[in-house]
């Protein structure tokens, strides 16, 4: 750790008021990281494990207390010899606001420091051709529900992150473009900023997909997969590409579209302005359809398909086969493309699992060989808590890596 | 420059003999740098450049003299007022050996520091199904006859790059999968050490398409073009992923394989083993087959498509056509997944260039509609050179990365 060591030296140098140097950032930020890492500890060790002087660790262990970020947790007899230390941890009162609007469903969750979703409420309802300005008012009640009941139990809000099904602006708070509710160039960055009263770091725009290919990184099944493709079925198909255990945006942070991966060319127009898209072939109003299932909200419509898939109707059985095949020809040429071998599979192919697997497995293997093995493809278990737990924790992230934003200024 | 006013702090100081100094290595590497940016200069101007004393510009251009990659080049009294100082640039005698084989040729080039190719020899040659060691073998005394015009010509070559149609695992210098060649994990890591006698930095493999698309950003029209999709027609179709004005080579190093996207999930088999891959659909085979030419090499056959192209004969122009469409289903599913939107074709598909591309576009706007202006899309001027310009090109750079490796040991 001879950065950490070289760091130091300047770590309990005074700065300006109301200014907090570059170094002393950085070292904050490094004792959240590690705390993150170790969990409960105490000072001695936080020094050994990050090679800054006990010194400088008490002096941005307090600082970081002081934010709200850290908390003493008690004698911690155990981890030392002789005198026992005072105990610290991430401070699981601090929060981030997580939510979602898709297009059948909106949602809002309070996700900790520690990454613990605290609260967790769904609601069924149309979004597709809604005003905008309608349905974010809806969220801004849901949001209000979370921030209190986030408030009577002790935690702060300190920012807010938002997954919508389309493609995002996150600098400028837009979504661009998102087909399958009708948004288009819509400007959220003033509602953003008012959505969380007391978080001075605002509320932020993501990407529904890459917030849930995040999630599973951070807080689900693709632990400890470096590299992987996420894939969501909803209404569209969304995906995520995690490359050296963090997301790949591509140049205009909007990568990862497989649902306009074409797997027909002379298929049919998509929502998107193209055609053949894999979204007219695997996303769920095609499996529906093909399946002959009708009526319904989409819930009742997914209950009813599982249940003639538990039956075994050969017509819904081979609609999911239909649908597996044609991922897993988008699937095969991603492996291709970007050198990768291992997939995630998030909402309605993670409830369809069992059938649908089968038909993937198959597809891979014949369109692109020998790349996955059986145990290369995980399914998600965190369900519609995925893209708001992704966009919640690319907050905390945020306030990892620059706790300096939230500290008194004196 | 605060971060080279810094290092030239230590620029200066004693390193122990035989190793040269962490901050010394970076300042060595930001002299060639600034060279190869600013082209002929003087000492003065290169420590205003860098922010490093002029007494740390001496030292380390007098150690990349000594190393041959530096030359002094006569008094510049343009440049300075005052006193003329003698100035300074890249050592053009200092040079990489650039080699290819590809399905029906091979060649070898010589480049050198300032990316001048000095010699180039295209061999025509059929390397498909050849025992590697035969091939390697005439590779060899390709690579001999360059390497001997380059002495007579006073160039020094510290190292150098093939380029294979194929996977490549750089590190352990081995072929994985090279299908249009027939090779399978061919280790040639012993005969990639002794070609260059005297590159003490020895030879390294990489991917034909990849170092194609790094050739084209460095010395071709990819240049300014900080973020697309290179796609060449050979016998095979090889891509290459430039982001951020690098190369994204995936997590496993072989990223950027459109020819075995998808196209057709009904689609023939493919030599890679899957099925309905894009190089079925728009490589020269496929091409030749349906445009029904027949007989003769690669070269007489790509000629007569080029006679009949021009003769206006309507099978030559639908088979022609059939490709650019289906080169376009590829890249418009590419551009959607990694959010790029733009493309150099090279290889056939420049030489094709005035019948295909009407057709790309057109495939590209009817599959993802909006993605592509008509100035994104540009063709490569360097032909058959772009692969080993791309492969000698990258040995260069660990030239300019790492000159601490070529200094005298004393």
């Amino acid at each position: 750790m001879s950065t950490g060591v070289e760091a130091s030296r300047r770590a309990t140098a005074p700065t300006s008021p109301g200014r907090v140097g570059d170094v002393r950032r950085r070292n904050l930020s490094l004792i959240l990281h590690q705390l993150g890492l170790s969990g409960q500890t105490t000072r001695a060790r936080l020094a050994a494990d990050t090679g800054l002087t006990k010194a400088s660790v008490s002096s941005l262990v307090a600082d970081l207390v002081s934010a709200g970020l850290v908390m003493e947790v008690g004698l911690n007899r155990a981890a030392e010899r002789g005198r026992p230390g005072l105990g610290v941890a991430l401070n699981t009162a601090a929060a981030a606001l997580g939510l979602e609007i898709n297009v059948d469903y909106m949602a809002a969750g309070v996700l900790n420091l520690a990454g613990d979703l605290q609260f967790h409420q769904v609601v069924e309802q149309h979004n597709a051709g809604k005003d905008p300005e309608e349905v974010l008012g809806r969220l801004t009640e849901l949001a209000g529900q979370a921030l209190q009941q986030a408030e009577a139990a002790g935690l702060t809000v300190h920012a807010g992150g938002l997954a919508v099904p389309g493609l995002v602006d996150t600098a400028s708070g837009r979504v661009l473009n998102a087909p399958n509710i009708g948004w288009r160039n819509v400007d959220i960055a003033e509602w953003a900023a008012s959505l969380v009263p007391e978080g001075i770091l605002g509320t932020a725009v993501f990407n529904e997909a890459n917030s849930a290919a995040l999630a599973e990184l951070w807080y689900g099944h693709g632990r400890g997969m470096g590299n992987y493709l996420f894939i969501s079925g909803e209404v569209g198909i969304g995906g995520g590409i995690i490359i050296d255990s963090g997301l790949f945006a591509g140049p205009g942070g909007n990568a990862g579209e497989i649902g306009h991966i074409v797997v027909d060319p002379e298929g049919p127009e998509c929502s998107c302005g193209g055609s053949g898209c894999l979204e007219r072939y695997a996303g769920q109003d095609a499996v529906f359809v093909r399946a002959g299932i009708e009526g319904g909200n989409d819930a009742e419509r997914m209950a009813a398909l599982l249940e003639a898939l538990e039956d075994g109707d050969e017509q819904a059985l081979a609609a999911v086969r239909r649908a597996g095949h044609y991922l897993g020809v988008a699937a095969s040429s991603t492996f291709r493309l970007l050198d990768i071998d291992a997939a995630v599979l998030g909402g309605n192919f993670a409830t369809l699992e069992r059938w649908i697997t089968p038909a993937f497995h198959a597809s891979v293997e014949e369109h692109a060989p020998a790349v996955l093995a059986a145990d290369d493809v995980v399914v998600s278990g965190l369900g519609r808590q995925a893209a708001l737990m992704g966009a919640a924790g690319s907050r905390i992230r945020t306030v990892i890596e620059h706790p300096h934003l939230l500290l008194k200024q004196h």
